[in-house]
């Protein structure tokens, strides 16, 4: 804490404040957490970053290389907005509920691949809120940014959102979250560095064909498979609990590829998600998993230092789109300015 | 023959012709193709229809219930566009082609879904060039078609087009396609009504996604592998066409299942795409495979009378769209009005 009030105090004199937030994925029980089973979700280090640098007017500029700029004005307290972005209006209804006493430009820049299943949206929400935060001062507890934010992360996603992602981007490193009574509790295991390489296969299929279309179906016709396979998946998911927390790498290894496999016996897989899985563990990873809804998206492979290399170039031949990075570190933070 | 004069006849009376278009699928042979193997494609009794009406003035205007309408005028022999329609241009740049003595109204129905890979466009180009052909009794024979269709089933697929599917929509009936010297030559084998049901899976990847990004990838990684089942692609789609020559559709079935496996050793079918193969077998279909690029698209089983419903109502418990049709009937024809 000490560490994070001093680089405010440097920045609050010249009026910019950078927050930088992790990206997400599940490191075990996707799909079974639909159904009231628990699942680990970490935060990877993929981040994105937003700068936000006060003004004296009530001017408001919110600019993303990716999608653009939108602007608006404080006008009784009130946002008037002048020039629309539907990508961007997310953030201004966020500032619309903050009651700020002057104008301010932010501006956008992330590492995490849109649409690959790693929250970039929650990242980005969290790091505006953030920067915004320690600029003006606000009196919000990272602990609360849950409340002020899911209602905005249901909006992004039509309607649906567990808000998992914002815990684990706000506050890092690996969270157990379990549906309980209709809401999803989040509940933050450990913080630990693992390394590992991500490949995007490039595929993208929405949630809703996985969760929506086919689990289901699944259900209906082979329902013992499906709750059989989720029970066992509790297991793996409660076991990793244990390995996170031992610092057992290799034990949690082997628990992520059985994960996989559970996966694959779901019909969740896809071919470039095995062939990536393949090829990884052939290169000596630990163990890999596909991560998110299946059907397309990433997959990870956790990887120790002597074959990380090896990995990572062993994916690169599958021409996927590979990262190597690390999870379960730290949350939301403010950057030094270079 | 004699149907479709007498057809003919009644028709331009009206000043009116209706002509409707089969799709196509592969029934083995896909992806080993493009490496100058060959492959057996279909007609697939699911038709576009375009009805043509002449008028007395230079006014063109072609209409879809999907994608709207384009109007243009005959002027000098040339055609003006007057409502532009992009979906829909390449219908006017064939017509620019023809050399019209007066207008038209045309009016495009589909019971052939789009992007499921069983070429939609080609179907309703075929239609709507049969049915200008008979309407203004233009000196064209379908066996010329492929050389008027080729550049803009090419300007439709962005360049890239072998144009097989305009036979096999134009002649129906089963084709053995090959490329020699780098020209895809089409060879009709026969007509032959056989039942089959289709699951359309809902998932939908871009052709480049397996065509351009994975199999490539593989050939660099596992060429051996590749080669060798292409090799064995080359044997079924073989047999498959003395099965089809001499009526065998058991032993077509079991060539079409073993297509399908060599299809998923190359990491190109889709979870989906087996949940509704083993649905389909599961319920007594003679044989079930994905057809076309795979990653998602179509599957369609080979049934017999006895098992044709089971087979269908299989796999509409997987919630894929299912259709019950046949293959290797007619291809292009005129339809009596109704």
């Amino acid at each position: 804490m000490v560490r994070i009030i001093f680089k405010c105090t440097i920045i609050r004199d010249t009026m910019t404040t950078t927050a930088s937030s992790p990206g997400n994925l599940f490191l075990c029980g996707e799909h079974a957490v639909v159904y009231g089973y628990p699942a680990i979700i970490c935060s990877v280090e993929q981040r994105t970053a937003v700068t936000v640098t006060r003004t004296d007017n009530p001017s408001i500029e919110v600019t993303s290389a990716e999608f653009g700029t939108a602007r608006a004005k404080i006008e009784e307290r009130d946002i008037m907005v002048t020039t629309p972005n539907d990508e961007l209006a997310i953030f201004l209804d966020l500032v619309r509920s903050l009651g700020l006493p002057s104008g301010f430009t932010a501006s956008i820049t992330s590492s995490i691949p849109v649409q690959s299943g790693m929250s970039s949206s929650t990242a980005v929400l969290t790091s505006f809120l953030y920067a915004l935060r320690n600029e003006f001062s606000l009196p919000i507890e990272p602990s609360s940014f849950y409340d002020l934010l899911l209602p905005l992360q249901k909006k992004v996603h039509g309607g649906k959102a567990s808000g998992s992602e914002i815990f684990s981007s706000t506050l890092g490193g690996f969270h157990r979250i379990e549906r309980r009574d209709g809401v999803m509790e989040s509940h933050k295991l450990c913080e630990h560095d693992l390394d590992i390489v991500i490949a995007d296969t490039r595929v993208h299929a929405p949630t809703s064909l996985t969760v929506g279309y086919h689990v289901p179906s699944l259900i209906d016709r082979r329902r013992e498979l499906v709750f059989e396979t989720f029970d066992r998946i509790r297991d793996i998911t409660n076991e990793a609990q244990k390995a996170l927390q031992g610092g057992d790498a290799h034990k949690l290894g082997k628990l992520i590829n059985e994960n996989h496999h559970m996966l694959q016996r779901l019909g969740l897989s896809h071919p470039k998600l095995d062939d990536c899985v393949c090829e990884a563990l052939d290169a000596g990873a630990l163990g890999a998993k596909l991560s998110g809804s299946g059907w397309g998206g990433i997959m990870f492979a956790l990887v120790d230092d002597e074959h990380a290399e090896d990995v990572r170039t062993a994916l690169e031949r599958t021409r996927a789109t590979v990262i190597a990075t690390s999870i379960g570190g730290e949350g939301t933070r403010v950057e030094e300015h270079i």
